[in-house]
C-alpha cells in the first residue's frame, strides 16, 4: 500500500465523516492573511507570479510544438503574455491512453494517495499564493475571493470527489469465493476476482471563472477511478489550470507515473480543441462547466460517453414577505455584488409583487423594496477597498457588452432602478470593473430577462402576486434551469409551498438566507447541480458523480 | 415507516450482505420439484396458464383501447390467443408522470418495502409456475429453465438491484446541521435537508427470451428510487411481462399508490411503440436488451437519457490447452446446447490453435479437439427428454433461418463439423426446435463468424496458435463486444495472458470453468454487462445501475 496513501489516510477518513455527515470543515487554509502565513510566504508568491508573466509556462509536454496563449488581465489591461507549450489533441489523447494501463494497474490505495499528495501540494501556502494571482489576473475575482474561492473551497470539492470515488470503489470487494451445487454433488467452489477499469480519457473542459472549482472533482474523481485527465481551460484562463497540472504532473512523475496522466491542451478562441478532443477514440468521460447552449450539445451530441456538466442558470430570489427587511436585502445585494455576479449561484431574477410585501409587520410597496435592495448594493460598494475586494473585475469585455445591452433595451422594457459604471480600483487603475445594474420589469417580459445574462446585472421583476412570483420563477427553471434559487418569507405556509414548487423544478432552494455569503456552496454540505433541470448535472458530491468514472471485470475460475 | 418494509427488512439485509461479500445465494426456489412444492400447486398453475390462452389478457391499464398480441409458441406453433390492452405510449408516459409525486413523497422505506413486496409475491409457488409456463411458451425456453432462469434468478437480479439502490440511496442522509463563522461572529447555523428526486419515467425494454431477467432489477432499481415505469416488452414475449406488470400493479394498489406507477405497452412489429416512448417528454431513464444494432441506435440518439443496455456480443471461447479435455468438452458443449444457445452468455466462438492443443498430457489435433466437442454435443442430446429440458425451442422463425444462413454459407468458408436438424420434443411434436450447428472455419473469415449469429450455431476457428487465438478473440470483443469470455489453459502464464488481454480488451473472464453450466451468471456474485466493449453497460449488480436514477434537491434555512 501507498506511502502517501498512509500519509494522507486521516484526512480521507475526516472528509468522508464530514460527506457522511455533511458538516461544515476545510481540509486548507481558507484565509490569506499574515497572520496565519507571515509576510515573506505571500511576497515570494508575488514575485514568483511576476516571473512567470511574459515568458514561456515552464511545462514539459507530451509532442508540444510551439506556444500558445492569449491571456489578458482584467486588471491591468495588457495581455499576460504567456506561452503555453500547444500539444494536438490528439496527442494529448494517445499519451493519456498510453500512460493509463500502469495507472489502472496501481491499487486503489495508490491511485488515491497520489490523489491525496496532488491536492496537498496544492494546498501548501505558497501554491496558494500563487494560485490567487494567476486566478485574479485571469478570472478576474479578487484575490481574497482567489485565494479562498480557487484555493481551499476548489481544494475541498477535489477532496470530496476523492471521497466518494473512494466510498464508490471501495463497495467492490477485491475476491470472492462462491460455492454451489449445481443437480448432483460435487458444490462447484469458484474464485471471482474483481478489478476496477478505467473508462478511458477524461476531457475536463473548465471555464473561464472558477477552472479549480469544478475542474479538481472531475479530474480528483477520475484519475482516483484509473482514468487519464486532458484539461482543456478556456482560452481566457490558462495560468491556474497550467499551474495545477504542472504538480499533478510533478506528483506523479515522483511517484513513478507517467505524467500524460494528466495534461492541458491549450487552445484560443480562433482554433478551438474541445471538438477533436471529444472525437477522439480514448475520450470515454467528458466534465463541462461552461455556457448553457454548448453545455446542451455536448449532452446531446455526445451523450454516448460519460458526460458530466454544469453550466448555467436563470438563479432566481422570489421575495414574499420578511421579518429581516435590512438581512434579507444585505445578501441578496451581496449576490448582486459578489465577483460582480460572474458566480454560477449568483442571483439575477428578483421577483417581488407590484403591490408589494409585508416587511417586518410593514406593508413595502415594490418602489420600496427595491429601494432596499439598492440601497444595500451601495453600501456594499461605499468604500472603494472593500468594493474591489468584494466585486473583483470582469472577466472579460463580453460582460461589459451583456451590461450595456440590457441598458440599452431597459426603456422600452423597464426602468434602470440602479446603474452600473465603472467603480475605480484603489490597486489597479485600468480594471475592467463594473458595478450592478439594476433593472425593474414586468413580469411578462420573459423574453428580457428570462436567461442567463453573465455578469452584474439584475432585475426586480413585479409579478401579480407572490404564487405569481414562485410560478414564473420555476417556469425559468424548468426552461433555462437554476443552480442556486432562494426564497424570502416569513409565512411557513408559503416557505413550504416553494419548497415544493422548486423540487417539482428540479431545483435547490435557500429559504431566508441571511448573515453569510448566500452564493456560497459548500463542499461536504452543499449538493451541487440537480441533474434535474437545465444547469447541468454534475452534482459533484453524490455516487452518480463517480460510480460511471469506472467499470468492473470479473476473472473467475474454479477452486 | 412501512409495514411491508418490517416484513422484508431481514431479506434486505441479507442481498446487501450477499452483494458485498458476493457468495452463492438465492432468496427464492429455484427447482420446480413436485417434492418442494406438491403436486396441486403445479398442477392449478398448468390449468390457470391454460385458461389465460385465446382470451383477452385481464389488466386494467389506463385509457386502453381495444386488443393487441400476436404471441405464438414455440411449442406447440399456435398463436396464444391473448390481447393485451392496448395502451397509446405518450397515455402510458403521462399515467406515469403523473402517479409519480405521491410515489417520490413516500419515504424510501415505504418504496423499498412494496418493492419487496412485489418480489415476495413473484416468488410465491403459484406465480412462479405460471411464470414459467408463459415463458416456455413465449420465449420458447424448457419449463425447468424458465422455471429457475426466470423465476428465482430473474427475482434474485432484482432483490440485488434493489439492495444497490438501498445502497445508493442510504449514501444521502436525511438532514444536516451546518455551522461556521463567516468573517466577524456569529457563527451561521443552517440547517439542510436534502431530498432524493426520480428523474421520470423509465422505459424498460425486455427482450424475446428473457424478459424477467433484465427487467426485474431495472424496474427494482427505478421504482425504489421514485420513478415510474413503462415496460415495452418484445412483441413475441409479452405474457410474462403482463403476469409482473399486473402483480406489480396490484401490489401498488393494495398499498394504495397509484398502479400508473407502472404499466405496459404492447405492440406489434408492424406498429412499434419503443420511439414515441422514448420520445415523450417524461422519459428520463431507458433499459434495453436487445440487438446490438438498436442498443448503439439507443446509446447514441438517446444518449442524454440515462441509458443502461445490455445487447449481444460474439462470446468467445479460446482453448490453448487442458488438463481435463472431457470436462472442458462437456461444459463448452453444454453452452453451445443450453436454451439453443438463445442465452446472452451462450457461447459462439471458439478459437483452438490448427496445429492442435495439449489435453491431459497428449497432443491432440484441431479435428481431435473438434471431435471431442461435437461428441460432447452429442452425448447432451443423446436422450430426448435430457435434450428437450437442455435445449428447449426456438423462439421463432429467424433462429431458424440464422442457422440455414449459416449452414448455406458454410460450403464456401469451411465445413459443417455437425449439423443442426430439428430434434423431436417429446411432448409437443411441432415444437420449433434445433440442435446445434457446428462449424469449422479459419482465423481470417472475420466476415463469417465475427458477429453475432442468434441461436445454436458455433464455431471453432483455427488459429496460427493460441496468442492468435487470443487476439482474434479479444480484438472481436472491441469490435462485435462480448458478455461472457472463456479460456481453456493449463498454462498459468497464459491464463494470466489471456486475463490480461480480455481485461483490457473489457470483458469478464472464465478460466478453465468446469463442472457446472457456463452460461450460469449469479445474482449477488458476478457482475453483469461490463461496459467497456459494445455489448452494453448494464452491470445489474454495481452502484453505476443505480446512482443515475435519482437525483438530490436540498433546502437550507438559518436555524
Amino acid at each position: 500500500m501507498s506511502g502517501l496513501f498512509q500519509k494522507h489516510r486521516a484526512l480521507l477518513d475526516k472528509a468522508i465523516d464530514a460527506c457522511t455527515h455533511r458538516y461544515a470543515w476545510t481540509a486548507y487554509p481558507e484565509s490569506p492573511s499574515s497572520r496565519i502565513h507571515g509576510k515573506e510566504i505571500p511576497a515570494q508568491a508575488k514575485e514568483d507570479y511576476a516571473a512567470m508573466v511574459g515568458r514561456p509556462f515552464e511545462m514539459d509536454l507530451p509532442g508540444s510544438h510551439g506556444l500558445v496563449g492569449e491571456e489578458v488581465s482584467p486588471y491591468t489591461r495588457e495581455p499576460l503574455g504567456i506561452g503555453y507549450p500547444r500539444i494536438d489533441p490528439a496527442v494529448a489523447c494517445n499519451a493519456a491512453r498510453d500512460a493509463m494501463p500502469a495507472w489502472r494497474d496501481a491499487d486503489v490505495a495508490t491511485r488515491v494517495g497520489i490523489c491525496l499528495e496532488m491536492l496537498d501540494r496544492l494546498g501548501q501556502a505558497p501554491a496558494l499564493f500563487v494560485n490567487a494571482h494567476a486566478t485574479m489576473h485571469t478570472a478576474g475575482q479578487s484575490f481574497i475571493m482567489a485565494f479562498a474561492g480557487c484555493g481551499a473551497n476548489a481544494l475541498d470539492r477535489g477532496l470530496e470527489g476523492l471521497a466518494y470515488a473512494w466510498k464508490a470503489m471501495r463497495d467492490v470487494p477485491a475476491t470472492a469465493t462462491w460455492e454451489r451445487q449445481f443437480g448432483a454433488p460435487p458444490a462447484v467452489t469458484l474464485e471471482k476476482r474483481y478489478r476496477l477499469m478505467p473508462r478511458g480519457v477524461n476531457v475536463v473542459i473548465t471555464c473561464a471563472t472558477f477552472p479549480q472549482w469544478n475542474g479538481y472533482p472531475a479530474i480528483m474523481a477520475s484519475l482516483a477511478t484509473g482514468n487519464a485527465v486532458v484539461v482543456k481551460p478556456h482560452p481566457n484562463c490558462l495560468l491556474p489550470v497550467a499551474l495545477f497540472v504542472r504538480t499533478m504532473r510533478e506528483v506523479l512523475a515522483d511517484e513513478g507515473f507517467d505524467p500524460g496522466l494528466v495534461t492541458m491542451v491549450a487552445d484560443t478562441r480562433s482554433e478551438p480543441a474541445t471538438i477533436p478532443l471529444l472525437d477522439h477514440p480514448a475520450t470515454a468521460i467528458v466534465d463541462f462547466t461552461g455556457g448553457p447552449a454548448f453545455g446542451a450539445y455536448i449532452e446531446k451530441e455526445y451523450g454516448h460517453l460519460q458526460v458530466y456538466t454544469e453550466t448555467a442558470g436563470c438563479n432566481s430570489v422570489v421575495i414574499e414577505s420578511t421579518d429581516d427587511f435590512g438581512s434579507m436585502c444585505r445578501w441578496v445585494a451581496h449576490s448582486m455584488c459578489q465577483a460582480s455576479a460572474q458566480m454560477c449561484t449568483s442571483v439575477q431574477n428578483i421577483f417581488v409583487p407590484r403591490d408589494g410585501i409585508v416587511a417586518d409587520g410593514d406593508r413595502l410597496s415594490f418602489e420600496e423594496v427595491a429601494s432596499g435592495l439598492v440601497d444595500a448594493v451601495e453600501s456594499h460598494i461605499a468604500d472603494p477597498k472593500h468594493t474591489a475586494f468584494l466585486c473583483g473585475a470582469l472577466v472579460d469585455d463580453s460582460v461589459q457588452e451583456n451590461i450595456d445591452r440590457v441598458r440599452d433595451q431597459t426603456p422600452a422594457l423597464g426602468s434602470v432602478l440602479r446603474d452600473s459604471a465603472p467603480y475605480a480600483h484603489p490597486e489597479y487603475p485600468v480594471a475592467r470593473t463594473a458595478t450592478p445594474l439594476v433593472v425593474a420589469t414586468e413580469a411578462d417580459n420573459k423574453g428580457f430577462y428570462g436567461r442567463e445574462h453573465f455578469g452584474p446585472v439584475s432585475f426586480l421583476i413585479a409579478t401579480d402576486d407572490a404564487e405569481h412570483a414562485l410560478s414564473r420563477a420555476t417556469e425559468d427553471v424548468r426552461e433555462h434551469g437554476a443552480i442556486t434559487s432562494h426564497v424570502y418569507s416569513a409565512n411557513p405556509g408559503f416557505q413550504a409551498q416553494a419548497a415544493e414548487a422548486y423540487a417539482d423544478a428540479g431545483a435547490s432552494l435557500s429559504i431566508n438566507l441571511v448573515g453569510m455569503p448566500i452564493n456560497f456552496a459548500a463542499a461536504y454540505g452543499d449538493y451541487h447541480v440537480t441533474g434535474l433541470n437545465p444547469a447541468g448535472n454534475a452534482c459533484l458530491t453524490d455516487l452518480a458523480f463517480v460510480a460511471g468514472r469506472f467499470r468492473i471485470v470479473q476473472q473467475r475460475w474454479n477452486v
